[in-house]
């Protein structure tokens, strides 16, 4: 199967990582193409290859597949094996949820903490609805956690969709120095430990550079 | 298999209306529980189902299912014969990114149109940015009859997933009076005529008389 990713910066991207963590879980190779963001020919060229305008893209042998959860539940499909999402149905049932939850909320922690691999300072003052997403992200965590019939150091166990899709999170309070729980500092620690999450940030930080 | 789904105003609840649809792809019986939006008590009737405090949940034998998309797929997998995805595997991942771009996106339209199936009035002035992805949805529906294997009056020929997320576009199209080309007035009308649809009309109408 031939799978080519086209993303965003890897810096700023954070909907770009999400679909090359889901594409890591499958195992397979793929190639990948960045397109510079915020550059006068940006909405040019992601136009050639998709008419949303938007990273990240995954093209396949099925046409191009636009959109995050979209790419994620073309991957859980086609590597039915690889357990992409937890195999016990309720554990999946609650991390489709917390993935849709992601996908269409949390809009306050995104705006007022840009993604960015390179931050490294905290928000202050912190705005009180972003205090109540951090919150409220928290209990998702648990929430998941209680569901799950593995145990960590991911969300369900082994790494899953789920942890690609909160994976950004992870650096966001990271990044912001959000002060945490021990069980919440620990997985944000597994998620930099993640060798596909390494690799990606590494990047990332190398863009700097150039 | 029991089911039970909790919902928004019929008139006003978009998300509701597209799990409502969903549920009705699977062919199966379930109950429905409305609770009233913007009360004092709401949040907290809400809560009382889900730590996330929104509407559309299901209540399966699988925990709580929260957001509509997270409910989608949860009910296309417990349904594996009911075609709730188109069963080409082009087409369903073309189904996928349109339903996630809509879980996503289109946020002119959602905020300067409002779901009110009791509305009958043009937007007028159209702003610009509306307009634009008036004609983006429009050219999204594009996408998918291309890429559908079998022939309309749905968007990939019988009812899927998809129509349940766009019903509530052919809502606004409709009620604010939206100019189309033909092909599209033609799926605002098959919409308009969904059983499922029309029940959930009729049903939301009569709210307004109580």
């Amino acid at each position: 199967m031939s799978l080519h990713l086209i993303i965003g910066d890897k810096l700023y991207s954070s909907w770009s990582l999400r679909a090359a963590l889901a594409l890591d879980l499958t195992g397979t190779s793929y190639t990948e193409e960045l397109i510079k963001l915020n550059q006068p020919d940006t909405r040019e060229r992601v136009l050639k290859h998709s008419p949303t305008g938007k990273v990240p893209l995954l093209k396949t042998e099925h046409g191009t597949v636009a959109d995050s959860l979209a790419i994620a539940e073309y991957l859980a499909e086609q590597f039915p094996d690889a357990g992409l999402w937890p195999k016990d149905t309720a554990a999946r049932a609650q991390a489709r949820s917390a993935c849709a939850q992601m996908h269409s909320g949390f809009f306050a922690m995104r705006g007022n903490m840009p993604f960015d691999l390179s931050h490294d300072a905290p928000l202050s003052p912190t705005p009180p609805e972003v205090q109540a997403e951090i919150e409220r992200m928290l209990a998702l965590w648990a929430e998941c956690r209680a569901t799950s019939t593995e145990t960590g150091p991911f969300l369900f166990g082994g790494a899953t969709l789920a942890d690609a899709f909160f994976a950004p999170i992870a650096v966001r309070l990271r990044t912001y120095q959000v002060k945490l729980p021990e069980v919440d500092a620990a997985y944000v620690e597994t998620i930099y430990q993640w060798p596909a999450f390494k690799a990606w940030r590494k990047a990332a930080l190398e863009e700097i550079e150039r």
